[in-house]
C-alpha cells in the first residue's frame, strides 16, 4: 500500500510554484515542531500536540509627550511589562496626542497641546520616530528613552545612537519639520477622537479594545498582572513567578 | 495633676542643643506621624500605630560588561524590578569584574577580561561612572542605557545627556585612564576573591548574603517574585497586583 501523503502536500503540488500562500519549505517530519510551520504548511489539523497560540493583549495608550502620568505610566509600567514579556503576550499602540487640539489653516494642520509647543515637539519627534522606524522593538527603547531621560525634545540624536542607530535622524527631523509630520499628528488627532468612549484624561488606556476605569487603574499600578490575568495562552515565566530549570551563564 | 512628659522630652532637654542626635523639630502631636519623626524624636516605645520599616532585600550582582548573561540579567530582571518597586525594598550592589584576572607588574594593576579588552573598557567605564555618580538611582539608568544599547563602551556620553548630565564625561574618562580606575578595578577584584562560596560563573547573584542555585535561577528567571517574596515589609502594590484606589492623571 502506498504510504498516506497529507492532504495539504497533494493541494501545494497540484497548486505548483508561486502561489502567495506562505512557503513550506520543510519535510514532513517538521510540520508539527512549530506552530509558524504548521501553518506554513496547512498541517493543523494533524498536528494535535500543538495548540493555536493565543492572541495577544492589546493595549492602546493615547497619551501627550510631556505629561507627567503618562510619563510614568510609560517608564514604569508599559516598558517593564514589555521587557518582562515575551513578544506574543502583549501588542501595544501608541498614540501621541491626548488633549491637543488641531486647526486647519488654509489647508495646513496646525496644533496646539496641553503642555505648550515644546509637547507638541515632543508628540511629533515620537509619531515621526514611529513612521520611520516601524518596528515597535525598534522604536519603543527609543521612546522610553526619550520618556525616562531628562529632556523628552532634546534627546532624540542620543537615544537613537544607542537604541537604533540604524535610523536616521535626519529623517525623523525631515519628517517633524515637514508636511509628513503634519499628516501624522492629524491621523493621531483623528484615532482619538474616534475614541468609544471619547477620553476624558490623559493616559487614557485601551485594553483589547474597552477603557473602563477599573481597567485604567490597574494598568497604571500593575499593569504585569494585569496583562498576565487577560492573557489566555500559556502563562510565561514572569505571570507565574516560577522559575525555569535552567538559565543562561558565562562559565569561567 | 501635671501631664506626663514623655521621658525622651526630657532627656531632651536636659541635654540641650548642639548634640550629634538627629533633630526632633517636631511637637509632640506628630511624633507617631511617620517612622522618621519617630526616631528623631525617640518615641519608638509610645508610637505602638508605626512599625519598624522592613529592612530591604540586599542583591550584590557579580558581572562582565560584555557578558550576555550578564546584559539579560542587568536589563530584563534588575532594572525592571528596580523601576516597579519602591526604594525601600530593594538595594543594589554592584561589582562589574566577574571572571577577570590582574597581575600586578612594578606596583601598577593590569587586568584581563573573559570578553577581552572591550569588555575590561566597559567594567572599568561603569567602576568609574559608579564612583563618580556616587547616588545609586543616578548612575543605575546609566548603566542599563550602556547594558541595553547597541555598545557598552561607546555610549557613555549619550548615556550621560539623556540620564545624568550633571555627571561629567570627562570626570569619567579621566578615571578610565588613571591610577583611580586601576584601584576602583582592584577593589572590585578583592571584592570579588573574597566570595563564599566562591564564584563559578557570572552573572553571580548573591541574594541577602547568600548565594544558592535556587535563589540564582530564581533571580535570573523572576527577580521581581523573589524580591516579593523575600521583603517581610508591607507588600507593596506591584507584590500583590492590586491596584490603589486612586492613579496620577492628567485632566483634558
Amino acid at each position: 500500500m502506498a504510504p498516506a501523503v497529507p492532504l495539504a502536500l497533494l493541494v501545494l503540488a497540484a497548486l505548483g510554484p508561486g502561489l502567495a500562500w506562505p512557503a513550506c519549505n520543510y519535510p514532513p517530519l517538521l510540520w508539527c515542531s512549530s506552530w509558524e510551520i504548521t501553518v506554513a504548511c496547512q498541517a493543523e489539523a494533524w498536528c494535535s500536540n500543538l495548540s493555536r497560540p493565543a492572541a495577544p493583549v492589546e493595549l492602546s495608550l493615547y497619551y501627550e509627550s510631556l505629561c507627567p502620568a503618562c510619563r510614568a505610566f510609560v517608564v514604569q509600567q508599559l516598558f517593564t511589562t514589555w521587557l518582562l514579556l515575551p513578544a506574543e503576550v502583549l501588542n501595544i499602540t501608541l498614540v501621541p496626542y491626548g488633549n491637543a487640539q488641531e486647526t486647519n489653516v488654509n489647508g495646513t494642520w496646525h496644533f496646539q497641546c496641553q503642555h505648550g509647543p515644546e509637547e507638541c515637539l515632543g508628540n511629533m519627534v515620537e509619531a515621526c520616530l514611529m513612521h520611520e522606524a516601524k518596528d515597535f522593538g525598534t522604536y519603543f527603547p527609543v521612546i522610553f528613552c526619550l520618556e525616562s531621560g531628562v529632556s523628552v525634545t532634546k534627546d532624540l540624536e542620543a537615544c537613537l545612537q544607542v537604541y537604533a542607530p540604524q535610523v536616521s535622524a535626519a529623517r525623523v527631523a525631515a519628517c517633524v519639520e515637514g508636511e509628513l509630520g503634519r499628516q501624522l499628528m492629524h491621523r493621531n488627532a483623528q484615532l482619538t477622537a474616534a475614541l468609544t468612549p471619547q477620553h476624558q484624561y490623559v493616559p487614557w488606556i485601551v485594553v483589547n479594545g474597552k477603557h473602563t476605569e477599573e481597567l485604567q487603574a490597574q494598568a497604571q499600578s500593575t499593569l504585569l498582572a494585569l496583562v498576565c490575568e487577560l492573557y489566555q495562552g500559556e502563562k510565561p515565566e514572569s505571570c507565574t513567578g516560577r522559575a525555569p530549570r535552567s538559565v543562561a551563564r558565562s562559565m569561567r
